[in-house]
């Protein structure tokens, strides 16, 4: 075995999976999973069992691959990127597409290029300042309704939107106070204007048990969780269903540090702050102990993860050990790593570990 | 052309390959750049018309692939990783291979366990704290000098040192009030116990122009440099050499905000602080003035970015367009990438772009 490899707990991922889904279907919502976090066709597969049939994705590539691989009805949750309406037309040839738009200068250059119907939502931006109409905005949003209505090509499929903000919250009643006047304000677009209203974020779909109006929930990163759902208040320790496994190449006792391999090429360098203030760029997990949060990755360089140590865990751990670690996101680290490892030996490919539609 | 893509210059980077070299060669000091930067065989290759025959890599995977491409004199400047061992065996089958080390421990280990003599660098760590036996800690790098000396299957190459403290310098003094009194301090080593001594951050081998005892250089992101490395002072603008195109995919005119598709898992998520405290995860070119560094990448999710402008630049972008923007870390956004296209439009693979080599 080539060390770091991302280890995926098979069982725990069928778990959270039957959660989601089971919470969708007793509040009778769709369920519309974002693949973005696995990029996986076999773990794609997983969902078959829970009923899903439509997904979401990120990019036209990830439609491309999951479509490939049988899946006949994906949104496409990233606004169209106008370069990409041929690739668009094509697809839509093969399957059930819903596209999604946040203008009318791209509703327009659509309806012109299309060949047939395409079901479309439009963004909205409930304040987190990523993309979509502002949610706010009225007569925007009211004007691209119209324009839909309007169009030859454009079905109005409802309203999408993503409260990424949720993800810096630090508990669970902050995601609910964010979360709950946004989708008391977002349902008001459906008494408005009619259509679905699809929304995602890890954070809500988890904490939340009530979701005012809306109709499908597509949440990607429950599947995996991380350190950093962990910290939010979305999942508990035990939910998380990935870890990286690394070496330790080298010990400095003058610093408690240990050196592994396991660097930005593999985490990815995003990080939460430490209970001490310092930078967390992956949660060492103590074997005798659970509940132990002091051991984490205090820096990384493209190779290189330096972890601090408590002088307890320190030296029980030996050059050549392999320490398991939470990754702070999962999504970026499974995006980085290309492949999983399961309690079987068994590898598990990734969109990215293949060439054919990457790029 | 599917966008995002990074974009490389080939002159520039030929021009930095030379100025380097030439350096080097001027300075009477041995050139054996670091591959871990562009991690490409054929980018590797155009080193061969300066004259190099050893390279520097960054772990046992990546030189099993650049010695594939023929390189014969690689040194793996990681620590070496024990559960490596029979690979790395195979590997000195084949070619000339440098390891590093920084502990009697794992110097007992490989003398039990190779083959046949390889020869190893001393890491010493020059009060970065990444890796490395403290430059300070004189019984320690004595004591293995001495176990070296008394082992069967390990020659004794030199002292490999990494000041990558100097990748947090803002200017080109700073960089020099770091790096003088190390190098001073590294030298003082051979005198004390022989052997080369090789050196390797991009700061200091581009602002440098005196390396007290130094025998070896091996920088890496000097090839293509970056927006890091401008604000260091280690280049200037028209120095970096790889760019990322990325579509406009919506405008937001409330804020003066662009949504590009460009997200982490294209830049990373590395950053520096902007002039105005903000964080800079990508600076923009403003093509009708090279000196404006008003506009740049505020925020990334997964595929999403976010780009501040100017009300000038903002009025001049359109939906569709392709804007260009220097990574901030060129090392990590390669390596997300996995591919470079050239102005001809030639694709350049990378080591992550196949299969075989990687995991």
């Amino acid at each position: 075995m080539k060390y770091p490899i991302l280890f995926l707990n098979k069982a725990k991922t069928l778990n959270n999976i039957k959660i989601m889904s089971d919470k969708a279907s007793n509040l009778n919502l769709a369920f519309r999973p974002h693949f973005k976090t696995h990029q996986s066709y076999e773990i794609g597969s997983w969902f078959h069992d829970y009923g899903v049939t439509g997904i979401t994705v990120s990019s036209v590539s990830m439609a491309e691959y999951f479509a490939h691989q049988g899946w006949k009805d994906i949104t496409i949750a990233f606004p169209v990127n106008i370069l990409d309406v041929k690739r668009i037309i094509e697809l839509a040839q093969l399957i059930r597409i819903r596209l999604i738009i946040n203008s009318i200068e791209v509703a327009t250059f659509l309806d012109k290029h299309l060949s047939s119907n395409i079901a479309v939502y439009i963004e909205v931006d409930p304040d987190y300042g990523r993309s979509g109409i502002n949610i706010y905005n009225n007569s925007l949003i009211e004007s691209l309704t119209y324009f839909i209505d309007y169009s030859k090509n454009l079905s109005f499929e409802g309203f999408y939107a993503h409260a990424g903000h949720t993800y810096k919250a630090t508990n669970n009643s902050q995601v609910k106070a964010l979360a709950n006047p946004l989708l008391k304000i977002f349902s008001n677009l459906k008494s408005n204007y009619g259509g679905k209203l699809c929304w995602g974020d890890t954070p809500s779909c988890s904490i939340l048990n009530k979701f005012e109006e809306i109709d499908e929930l597509s949440p990607g990163n429950f599947i995996f969780y991380d350190w950093m759902q962990y910290r939010i208040g979305a999942c508990n320790i035990s939910d998380i269903s990935v870890v990286m496994k690394c070496p330790v190449v080298a010990k400095f006792d003058d610093r408690l540090e240990l050196l592994i391999h396991g660097g930005a090429v593999h985490f990815s360098k995003e990080y939460v702050m430490h209970e001490t203030g310092k930078l967390n760029y992956g949660q060492v997990i103590n074997p005798l102990d659970s509940t132990d949060t002091s051991n984490f990755i205090r820096s990384l360089s493209q190779e290189h993860g330096i972890v601090g140590c408590t002088n307890d865990l320190f030296n029980r751990i030996s050059i050549g050990d392999i320490i398991d670690i939470y990754p702070i996101h999962s999504c970026l680290t499974a995006n980085l790593m290309k492949a999983y490892v399961t309690e079987t030996g068994k590898k598990i490919s990734h969109f990215g570990s293949g060439a054919p539609f990457t790029g």
